[in-house]
């Protein structure tokens, strides 16, 4: 799918031929739905899911819970979309840190330790994503999946450069990898959670997992 | 803890000078509670956390609410107090496993298959386990990280005597090792959840985790 944002058609002075032109009632429900989707990406960040009502969020919205119910079936909807958006957002900033200059190893921390800094000041919107993965129905589990899946890919992606570059072995299996390296990645947010530890000593501890992980699928030099 | 049913004192022809004698009222209390337990530990088992309630719980004991209340503050403490008889079993059977013959690899990997085995028929338990492993109050988690201790305690011990036999090197970072293994031996429970996998293919699985976070830590033969 192409990101019209980041690449816009350079022969065509705007993207208005691309972009649905909206009536003033249409563009209103986009404005309502928008101002639905802040407040409870708020309320989330600071309860996580259970404690976060519709009532709170209709409240924090400025509108009655009837036009929230407009827009979304249920909370599980509504929850569904802030990650998903979310998720989007991370991954950018993952990738973009994964972008630098540097080792594989050096470009994986740092995609990594972006993506601790940028979720940690909504910790419990991110247990509460982790704890509801394990138990939702399977088409919601399916959802969650497609939405983490650019996450996990700025990791394969970087690991599949390193093999590319001859920092990992050619026999190495980047799946396997890449899939190891997340779990570590999301179990260490329990230390965040419950031992109140920082970005750096979450980044700390994912290097020495990521050095144990790879330790097998390095090119000897 | 001395298990006094595994190891009684052998010049005594009974334990009762170790267990308390108790009287009849009080004998009534602790079977009530068993039975109490059992209906709870049936219920979570089948269906998760949420949706046993106490009504059910105390219906499937055959007593009232009332009488569940007696022994137990809420669900929370109900659902602990199995947790925490449920680990301790499954650590004997992993750590059984673990005591067989061969090398320090099959040994690790018998433990985590009857890990599996043993657990995967109450499959919604474990899953509410973990999902409510992230979102508790601090001091409920740190009574789940004593729980569950025994089981990585076989991990570690079987790393530990790998290390004293040879089969890891003496800088081998064993509690590091320990945790990346219990944290996939976790993970793949998702896999039995929403994708139906069995005991085989997650102990499959675990044998390829396993083989990369050791990879590093090996001797060289």
């Amino acid at each position: 799918m192409r990101d019209i944002a980041l690449s816009p058609a350079p022969s065509e002075s705007t993207s208005e031929t691309e972009t649905p032109r909206l009536n003033r009632r249409q563009a209103a429900k986009v404005r309502t739905r928008q101002k639905v989707l802040d407040a409870a990406r708020q309320l989330f960040a600071e309860r996580g899911y259970e404690p976060a009502t519709i009532r709170d969020i209709a409240k924090g919205a400025g509108m009655s819970t009837g036009a929230v119910f407009a827009n979304f079936q249920d909370k599980a909807e509504l929850f569904e979309a802030v990650l998903s958006t979310d998720m989007v957002k991370l991954a950018e900033t993952m990738k973009a840190a994964a972008a630098s200059e540097g080792s594989m190893r050096g470009r994986l921390l740092a995609a990594l330790a972006a993506g601790y800094h940028a979720s940690l000041e909504q910790l419990p919107l991110v247990q509460a994503v982790i704890a509801r993965s394990w138990f939702q129905p399977v088409a919601a589990e399916m959802r969650t999946r497609a939405a983490i899946k650019p996450i996990l890919s700025v990791v394969t992606d970087t690991l599949q450069a390193g093999l590319g570059e001859g920092e990992l072995r050619q026999d190495a299996d980047v799946r396997l990898l890449s899939e190891l390296i997340y779990d570590a990645f999301l179990s260490n947010y329990r230390r965040a959670a419950y031992d109140g530890w920082t970005t750096a000593q979450l980044s700390e501890r994912m290097g020495k997992q990521v050095d144990v992980i790879l330790a097998g699928a390095l090119s000897r030099q």
